[in-house]
Formats: C-alpha cells, structure tokens, sequence
C-alpha cells in the first residue's frame, strides 16, 4: 500500500527591515523622510510585507513610537548593522523558514524582487542576493582600474534559510552585507538580477529621483 | 633694469564628448534621446563648452548630420572608445593646453565640475578626475566582499594636460577610461570630488531621474 502523501506545508516567511541608521550623511533620519504622501520607511516596509507573514522593523533607539504603525514588531537597534540584523533576528518566530533582511532605506524594491529572493531560497539557496553591474569605472585609491567584470554591486532585499542565518549571527560577527556572512560560513549563495533603480536613499536629491520614478510606475 | 614682466597667456582649453556609442544596452542611439526640450547630448556638449575654447564631438560613422549643430567640430569615432578619443583629438588644435574628456552620455555634469578638473590641471596636475565613493556593497562574482574604502568610481569630465593626454595615446592603447593611461604612464592624478548624480545615461528610465534632477535644478 502507498505511503500517504505528506501535506505540503506552506513556508513561513519573516522580513526584518533594518532602519536604524541616524542619517549623518543624509542630515536627519531619511527612513522618516516624506516619499510621494508617505514615508521612505513605509513603502520598504510595504514591499517586503507583499513576501511576508510578518515584518520585523529594527529603529534607533527612542524612534519605535515614530516607526510604530510600520511594522508587525519594531525593536531597538544597536551599535552597529550586525547588532541591528540580530535584534530584528531574535524577534523573528521560531518557525519562520526564510528569513527577508530589507535595508529601510531602500523604498524602490519591488515586489518582484523580493519574491525573487525568496523563490530562490526555497529551491535550495542559503542565501540570495539581487546584484547588478557596475556601471561606472571603478579604481584603486591610486588610479589604477578594477576589472568591473570582477564587481558586483549587492542590494538588499536578501533571502536566507533562516536556520542558516541565525548560525551565521551566533557568532556575533560584524558585516556591512549578510550574504557575505553566508559565503563566509561555507552556505550555497544565489545572485539574483537586481534592479538598477533600486536606490539606497543616502542624499536628499535622491529623494527626488525616487518620487519621479514612483511616479512612472 | 629689471625684465619686463611675461605676459601671461591665457591657457587653450579644448574639449571632446564622446557620443560614438551604438547604445545596445539602451535600446537605441542614448545620446540623441531628448531630455528636458533638447537632446541629451546637448547638455553634455554645453556644460563642456563652459569651460572650453572649443568642442569637438565623436559620433558613430553616419552620424555626423545628426550630431552637427552640437559642436565646433564633429568627427566619426573609431571600433573602440580609445580610438573614439583619439579621433576627437586628432581634430583638437595644437595649442590646446589642456583637454577634457567627457561622455556624451553624461548630461548632468556641472559647469563648476568641468571648472574643478581644468583647475586642477592648470594647477599641475597631468590628469584630474572626479571621483565618488561607492555606495552599494562590491563582491567579486563569488560574493565576498571587496573592501569599499579601496574602491572609488571614476566619472567624467576629465581633464589632462594635453601634450601628456597626446602621448599616453600615441601608442594606440585599449582602456575604458583615459585617466589609468597617464597613472600607466607615471603621470600625476589629481582626484577631484565627482557628483553622486552626474549619471551616466543607460537604461530609458535614466531619462526620467536626470528630467526630474533637471526641473529641480
């Protein structure tokens, strides 16, 4: 007699958007910044939510009343982007399969994108990451070029096998890039094609260019 | 009795815009697209007039009708971009001091960025470029990181001394950028502080950040 077929669980998917940087750079707190009638946070929120059963937002310290209506939790970050990717990890359910990290300053991913991380996850990956080209050329501080075909420009969002992720951070190691964790560690990394437009908010001029691009959309 | 003071001559400055391309990538010729009531390569070819003598032009061979209101002289390019460059300066006067390089495809340079690359070659530098950190995480194409303090994108305009940019081009070299063939050549780089959105034009909805970065301006 045939064994039953097992019931196919459907995966348990957690997004942490990390949005505890403090801006020096940009001159304030560009996760709060208005983007076309809401906040660069919230539509970074919104897109890894479309993956998502539940979101994780990391803020700074003393902005989790501001950032409260974003996400499912929303817990204090720390002193770096490692402690911050750890905070938002430990409040992630134990039963989540894959694990979405988001940069909150990144309002321009699409729900395509995030999808695709995480359809590569579930296929076996440790770890996908959306990558483009470099497109300007890129040297050395003395002048002297790098094979740009060498480059990779990495993005966020990135997917992980939970179970692998938490392994990685148990550590408590310190990386600007999770996947580089993964590679680290020995895990299978997946690039995906990213998105050119997938801009990092960093200065206030790009916050024009990401409302003219919403408005193409 | 003291000599009579020197007259000082004021230094010949000369441009080239390379707009040679076949813009594959972009789906057609990028640099005749039309940008904010003109064609992009207008913009370039007047931020670079406002530093410059004179403007020569490199268009693709059966171009050079559409290109001729552009520049003081229009040339047909070459296979590659270095021989592009050369075409252009092949047609740059003999008196020229300094010339600068620009790329057609780069409509949002600043007046006061060609001014900072021909200052700092008047200022004795063989080559001056603009130069940006680089923002987005680098790997190489296993996924680890490259250390991003080491790397520095590299824009146009560049401005050189033009009996040094002559010679580093009379061995008929291949590079994408002629800033590493005076640092190949011993030559002094002078780095100057590029422009996070002096982009360079690739993809169609690059036309509709540079609109919305122009109505800004």
């Amino acid at each position: 007699m045939p064994e039953p077929e097992s019931t196919p669980t459907t995966p348990v998917v957690w997004a942490v958007v990390v949005a505890a940087g403090s801006g020096r750079r940009f001159g304030g707190a560009k996760q709060y910044a208005p983007l076309a009638g809401r906040r660069v946070l919230d539509w970074s929120v919104d897109a890894a939510r479309s993956v998502a059963d539940g979101v994780v937002v990391v803020v700074a310290p003393g902005d989790a009343e501001t950032a409260e209506a974003a996400g499912d939790a929303v817990v204090p970050g720390g002193a770096t982007r490692s402690e911050s990717v750890r905070a938002g990890l430990s409040a992630v359910p134990a039963d989540a399969d894959v694990v979405v990290i988001h940069d909150g300053a990144r309002p321009l991913a699409s729900h395509a994108l995030f999808r695709s991380v995480v359809d590569a996850v579930l296929a076996g990956a440790d770890a996908a990451v959306p990558v483009v080209e470099v497109i300007d050329t890129v040297t050395d501080p003395h002048g002297v070029p790098v094979d740009r075909d060498s480059l990779r420009a990495v993005q966020t969002p990135q997917g992980f096998r939970a179970s692998v992720l938490r392994r990685v951070h148990a550590g408590t190691p310190e990386a600007t890039d999770d996947s580089s964790l993964v590679v680290a560690g020995g895990g299978r990394l997946r690039p995906v094609q990213g998105e050119r437009w997938n801009l990092k908010i960093t200065e206030p001029d790009d916050l024009v260019v990401a409302e003219a691009l919403m408005e193409q959309r």
